[in-house]
């Protein structure tokens, strides 16, 4: 498997920025899951640049269901999901030199040159739409056994907002706000902040954390598909992100055993821990606690100012200036995608774990 | 797969602490690789514990080659290898309370009970000794294609090791120390720091650092396995390990794009960048700069100290204090279990991209 | 995996037969093959029923390849090709009693009655047109590197079509038949053994042989990936298929092991067996003899006569008359089918032999 | 995953006939499984040769369990088991002339020459042991569950043992047999037949039939993932194993529509078929029937009688008189094996269903 995930839920995306469509198929849904195309539509909007720190191009997402819903339920098979990229510009794009920090020249050198470079092509965040609405799919399905899970911006620039504190709250709180934020008073700030930057025709990046409450106990496995493994896997394909840490992550190294252990307590009757260093895994192997995790995202690297770099056809060294639509940050937006790949992580993981009907029984 | 990793190169751990012998299976290696006992015994000799911060319990790592290899070398078919476990006090061990930071709450709520919690069973450290003989086999096929790599210990508590300077070089110099750093006279404050903290019965963590160099340009895919995630996948394995950050990582969040790009030049020939703030990697793929990544390693969960806890069995909160051997610190142990998992990784991608027997061709 | 199949040519397939479309996910292509749609339309026709043995429903199979493809040549991103459903006449089907034959009662327990029953939904015949389409791509792909291969009906009734004997130049003249013989004259009478069955509201089934020509040898693994275990796993998704035997196969049985042996020979400094009773295959791996295998489609389970059947949602016994559209034989349809999962099938274990590019390097 | 088998429980097997010992790993076996070393031990005594037409070297088959299996019962992580090769005599095996019908070229285009030749190496029937091994763990879990199956020898030269009847009582009766028949009185006219055989320095074949008793409805998928495509590909790695075919198979080809369809049936409340010519599987997934498939073995490759090969190390052509140890049929020591890779089969379809806790569960 190479643009696959999952094996229990499988899900294939396909598609370029310029081509006629996008997609993905999800294959491994209980039968019988109830499809909210409502839904689909609100995580694609949460995702869609809007605002002044928007791109010129935004998409209208009509996205359509090929297969495997009947009668508003999943039958079981495959499903595919496809959306047509209608707002395109293609004189924006021409082959050219390689852009910093894009995967031009690494993605010459696997392809050969065959790749289609309009807009990115295969690597486009543009594809990320199509995860989107695969994952509104399955969070529905995990939200109806009780497991809900949210992203929200942790820090920009040297604007921080707050951790997570009843993770369940926090949760509902986030899930209808494009740029997510415990503190909604730090957006104007933080936007501003972006605005500054794109000004400068530079972009920012920023770190996301991301919380998931009501995951049983004793999901994952001891080697290599440790819960931590199976997200960080996946997590990587969010464009931009560079650095996964789970729990306290980075920051444990700065403590003493004796701090990062989190007590383990009785609490109404079911066994927990006084805090959550750990994240809610142990071993590799969840605890019951709510999942945490941050993820790095990098500047936007598509930035107006001119940079040194190299023409690879012509093997000579260039300027470089990049015009066309590009977003001065997208960590924001990454939000909604990392929430869409750990729902379908964690949804793989759990089929895996309780079998294909597990989703569709009660409690 | 579960304890499975790799999908040219597979590898399967198995064993526990306190069984006969832990051991691997790898299944895909090139026929006709040369098989060398001293660099596997050598491999393993590093990661054994040494010194006064070592526990009691130390195993001579007597490793017998069960298959998959013909006169001294790879036949291309499984090979198994095995280590007993000799040196085992299984007084030391009963099942008592959970253990702050360890597997065992979320063990029990996947194994029902019927683990072997004997020195933590399948979740023991023990097991990497299988890990580190794979990987030896595996870096030495490798370095025969010019690929060579390696970590040392980045920080530790105030003690910050140099980074990675002139890449083949910094890696030559680490191959043979047990705690490996680019600056060997931190070694005595790192080490007397640790012996500081086992005083005080407690531990310590660190960040570990690895470089590869010699990697070719066009290796990993765009979504899933790009070569972030795959090793990400892979690393979260390595007990203790709760971060993993390529490049600059969860620096990149506080640079402008501008700043973040790797500006890209022409050098003898070939494409390169004049910085390496990616690590090597862009749209999940090697762009021919080495890869650098960094792996946060918590504190040894297993202190000497009184912690709270609960009995699970009993269903009664406890005060516990663990007895036996332990380690104070095991980030600098780490090091040569992160090479490899890399190693392992590494093949796997490589013999996806060029074939089987690409590790035996000359050049 | 599910619905998926291939380790480094990995195949998707998606759609219900009265969906809005159907279609194919191929990831893992070499980038730089060409992609002939002439080539797809053509094969795409020959599975098209025709004839007076053609059932009513005939598609126009006018595809789009959504992705993938760019200037004419793959790109080595996934490629997703769709084909819509234009010629439905939903009116033919409702959930009625659960056919013979037919996996009607299979799919409910499995889907607990989510399943799109319209036209058998998913478990259509339908879906090999996609199949056929991603199959045209491979054979391509193959025969550029002298891999060539062909199906033909060799039996039916008491109709029995010659074995291969040349077969590079068998497989050149089986290309371009939409009802494959290697002796032609048999089209007639065993149309009319079809015919004949049709007539009584029955159908009728038969054995098909392939054969391909050019596969080195090397190829296959000895324990559950060789290279009869893996075809297999394929062929037996071909609708109607019961039944697969490589070389002489189930006759070998009836020979002493000094008959079933293949004598070996030296010719034109080559290694050959002077018989094939092996089929190609020695141990799980290709010898570099023509592979040969041949498979058992059972008589068409849509028939017009009255069956005992049972009502399975009001659990009462009943009598079943199918009507609507049918093939009273798929054998002949099936040759292309079997055609492209070979194609497919192959193409995947050379990849993983021989990495991504050798599909387009010369020689 | 090559020589690896299974998504949900995954089988690695590992080792050669003339190594230290050979093994398999079994990961995601449930964990609570009574491990009953008596059965192993009778299982492999099944396997084991005997009589007059045994080969010279019989082993002991000292199996060890090295991991997995705790106090008695499986632990739920990955459970190795190697059995030492005992009565080796290399002296027998020398790389020499390619034996006709045995993998040695194949083998040698495939590992150019390093791979371990003694006595087959990773190819020898030797390696059965650890399938039969595994197997044993897996059918008991099966067996608790209601699901029990058995092969027999179907036939042998003119020799037809009858198919079966009432499956569950047959089976059962099946289960003591080293030589398993529905009808034992034809155990010595076989042996005869094989004893001449043997006189002659010839070897013979047979076909071998099995069935499945208890497999509940709706386990396997429409495409790829059949229950006939999963079965077929592990049961195509049993050494001589050239054909597979469920139901009626190849002979459903010589049958109308009318007389291939099963009809449906209501039967103490539940959906039953009154034949079972399509071996209890439809569209791929199980249908309540029993499972019935059989297979083809072809006479064992190794006979004493001269025969024409090439030596491919010199490059000559030369006549060949295999000296050593040999069976002259192994169909009926087949049959265990096949129950083992069934087993298998089956317990990686079910828990990929229903969950890795469904077969410690009550009911």
């Amino acid at each position: 498997m190479k643009n696959s995930f999952g094996n229990h839920l499988t899900l294939t995306l396909f598609g370029e920025s310029h081509g006629p469509a996008i997609g993905a198929v999800l294959d491994g849904l209980a039968p019988g899951l109830s499809v909210n195309e409502d839904s689909i539509a609100h995580k694609l909007s949460l995702r869609r640049p809007a605002g002044k720190i928007a791109p010129a191009r935004v998409e209208a997402d009509r996205y359509q269901i090929v297969s495997g819903v009947f009668e508003g339920k999943t039958t079981g098979t495959p499903l595919c999901i496809t959306i047509p990229n209608e707002n395109i510009r293609s004189g924006d794009y021409q082959r050219a030199a390689a852009r910093p920090g894009h995967a031009d020249y690494a993605a010459y050198m696997k392809y050969h040159g065959f790749e289609d470079y309009r807009g990115g092509g295969h690597f486009s965040g543009r594809i990320t739409a199509a995860l989107v609405a695969a994952g509104a799919i399955v969070a529905d399905a995990l939200r109806r056994k009780g497991i809900t899970l949210a992203t929200h911006v942790s820090r920009c620039g040297a604007y921080c907002d707050r951790s997570f504190d009843d993770v369940e709250t926090d949760i509902a709180a986030l899930q209808n706000m494009p740029f997510p934020l415990l503190d909604p008073s730090l957006e104007d700030p933080m936007r501003a902040f972006i605005e500054a930057a794109k000004a400068e025709g530079d972009s920012v990046g920023g770190v996301i954390e991301t919380a998931v409450y009501g995951m049983p106990a004793g999901v994952g496995e001891p080697w290599f598909d440790t819960v931590e493994g199976v997200l960080s896997h996946a997590l990587f394909s969010v464009p931009a992100i560079k650095g996964v840490e789970f729990g306290d992550g980075f920051a444990l190294c700065d403590m003493k055993g004796s701090q990062a252990n989190d007590p383990i307590r009785l609490h109404n009757g079911g066994v927990v821990t006084a805090t959550n260093h750990n994240g809610g895994i142990n071993g590799g192997i969840t605890n019951s606690m709510p999942l945490v995790f941050r993820c790095a995202v990098k500047p936007t690297p598509s930035i107006a100012k001119a940079q040194q770099t190299v023409d690879f056809i012509q093997n000579q060294e260039t300027d470089l200036v990049i015009h066309g639509r590009h977003d001065p940050a997208i960590f924001h937006r990454a939000c909604h995608v990392v929430n869409a790949v750990t729902a379908l992580t964690l949804y793989d993981l759990l089929a895996g774990r309780y079998g294909t009907d597990w989703f569709t029984k009660e409690g």
